[in-house]
C-alpha cells in the first residue's frame, strides 16, 4: 500500500456556485472524504476505529486556493500523513487539475478520541502504531512539501461584532451526530453578501474546532472588522447556545483571507 | 451512444446523516448531476445549450425510496429520457446498490427555456430533434418502467400554517444564478425537528418548481397539518419575497410522505 492517496473528481454542475466553480465548502467536504478513504484503505478509517471505541475528530483545517475547479473540469485530491505525535496527526492535501495545474493546498490536524469519554487517546496505541507505516518523511521519494502555513490556533484579540444567530437543523448534523465540519465553512461564507462574493474570492480559509455542537444548538457568529492590505482579512468566532443553557460556549475560530478580483 | 446512462457512486462518510445514510438532498443533487452528465454526453447538456441561448430548467421532480445508501456502500444512478413533447421532457432515474437491490426511483420533468426571455422553446427545434434519438420507447430492449407515480402538479386545498421564514445566501445559489433545486429539499426537510427524523423516514418527496427565486430573496415555508394513514403526508408551499417588493410569489409546492420506523 502506497503512502500517498489520489482520488479523481469531476466538478459537477449542480455542485457549482454562481461563478460556475465548485463551492469551497463542497471541495473541503471532498477533501475530508478523501482523508476518510485514504485512512480506511489503510485500516485506520473512522468506521474501523469505531469498532474499537475510537474515532477521528478534525481539530484544525486550512485551505489555500489559487483557483477552484470550473464546471465539468476534472481534478484530483491527493492526501497523505505528514506526521503523528501522541494524540494528534497532521494530514496534507493537494488539489490538481487534469492539466497538472496545482490549484489548492490543504493542511489539517486530527485528534483521536475515545468515543465514550470524548478524551484524546494515543494514536500509537492503535494497531501497534500502524500509522507510522504511512507517515511520509522529509526526503522520501513520495515526499511533498505543502507550501502553505499550518493552521494556527487563531488568537482573536480584536473586537468582534455579533453578525448572525442561526438555528441548527437536521441537514447540519453528519454521521457522527455533531454539526458537520464543512457545514461551518458554509455558514461562515454565508455571512458575506452576494455583492461581496461577486467582488472577492477566498484565498485562504482557516478553522479551529474548539468544541462540538449539536442540533438543536443555536450558533452565534461574531466577526471582526476587515484588516485591509494586499488582501482583506476577517476573523470569525462561532459560539453555541445549547437548549436550556445560558452559557455561551466557543465552538470554532476562523480566519479568512480574501482577494479582490482584478 | 446508448440511450441509458449509468453512473457509479460511493456513499461518502461526510455526506451521510446521523443515521449514516446519504442525505436525501445530496442523493437528489447527484441524480441531477447524472441527468446533466447523461445529456452532456449526448450533446444536449446545459453547458452546450447555453452556447445557443437555451437552458434546461427542472420543472417537477419526484423521488420514492425503499432505502438510502449506507456509509461507504457503492451504488449507481441510471437515468434515461422517457419522452418529450414540445417544451417538456420526462426523465427517469433508478438507484441500485452494488448487490442489485433497487432502493430508489425518480421521475422528473424538464422545460427548455430561452435564456433571455425565460420563455419555453420547442425541444424538437434543437439540433434537428436530436433528443428523439435518445427516447426509450415502451417495448424497446432497454425499456424500464418506473414503478412510481409521476410528479403531479400538487394541488393544495388545505389550510397551511407559516412555519419558517429564511433568508437566502451565497451557498443557496447555484451555477445558473438561482436557488438550487436540491437546496429547497434541504430547507423543507429542515422544517422537521431531529426528533421527527429519528422516528420517521421519507418515503416519497415530490416538488413542483413554479417560479425561480434568487439571493437575497426571503423564502417563506407554509406547511399543512399531517394527514395520517399507513404513512404521514405533509404538503409545503414555498413563497418568495424579493427585496423592495411587497408581493409574495409562489416558488414551489411539495408533497412529502413519511413512514414511521418500526
Amino acid at each position: 500500500m502506497e503512502k500517498l492517496g489520489k482520488y479523481p473528481f469531476v466538478a459537477e454542475q449542480y455542485q457549482c456556485n454562481f461563478r460556475k466553480q465548485i463551492f469551497l465548502s463542497f471541495l473541503v467536504n471532498q477533501m475530508l472524504c478523501s482523508a476518510d478513504n485514504h485512512s480506511t484503505e489503510r485500516e485506520l478509517g473512522t468506521e474501523q476505529l469505531n469498532k474499537i471505541g475510537r474515532t477521528w475528530v478534525l481539530s484544525r483545517f486550512a485551505v489555500e486556493l489559487k483557483d477552484l475547479p470550473l464546471r465539468h473540469s476534472k481534478y484530483s485530491i491527493e492526501t497523505w500523513v505528514e506526521n503523528a505525535v501522541m494524540f494528534f496527526t497532521n494530514r496534507n492535501f493537494r488539489v490538481t487539475l487534469s492539466d497538472g495545474d496545482i490549484i489548492a493546498w490543504g493542511r489539517s490536524t486530527w485528534a483521536m478520541l475515545d468515543m465514550n469519554s470524548r478524551e484524546p487517546v494515543n494514536i500509537f496505541d492503535i494497531k501497534d502504531g500502524l500509522i507510522k507505516k504511512y507517515i511520509i518523511q522529509d526526503g522520501e521519494k513520495e515526499s511533498i512539501t505543502a507550501p502553505i502555513e499550518k493552521p494556527s490556533r487563531i488568537a482573536i484579540t480584536e473586537d468582534l461584532e455579533l453578525k448572525r444567530v442561526i438555528d441548527t437543523y437536521y441537514n447540519d448534523v453528519d454521521f457522527n451526530g455533531h454539526i458537520n465540519s464543512a457545514r461551518y465553512i458554509e455558514h461562515v461564507l454565508d455571512l458575506f453578501p452576494m455583492e461581496w462574493h461577486k467582488e472577492y474570492i477566498i484565498k485562504r480559509f482557516e478553522i479551529v474546532y474548539v468544541a462540538e455542537s449539536h442540533c438543536p444548538d443555536k450558533l452565534k457568529f461574531y466577526i471582526s472588522s476587515p484588516k485591509e492590505g494586499d488582501s482583506v482579512e476577517y476573523k470569525v468566532r462561532i459560539t453555541k447556545l445549547s437548549p436550556n443553557s445560558l452559557q455561551e460556549i466557543e465552538c470554532c475560530r476562523c480566519k479568512l483571507i480574501w482577494r479582490k478580483i482584478i
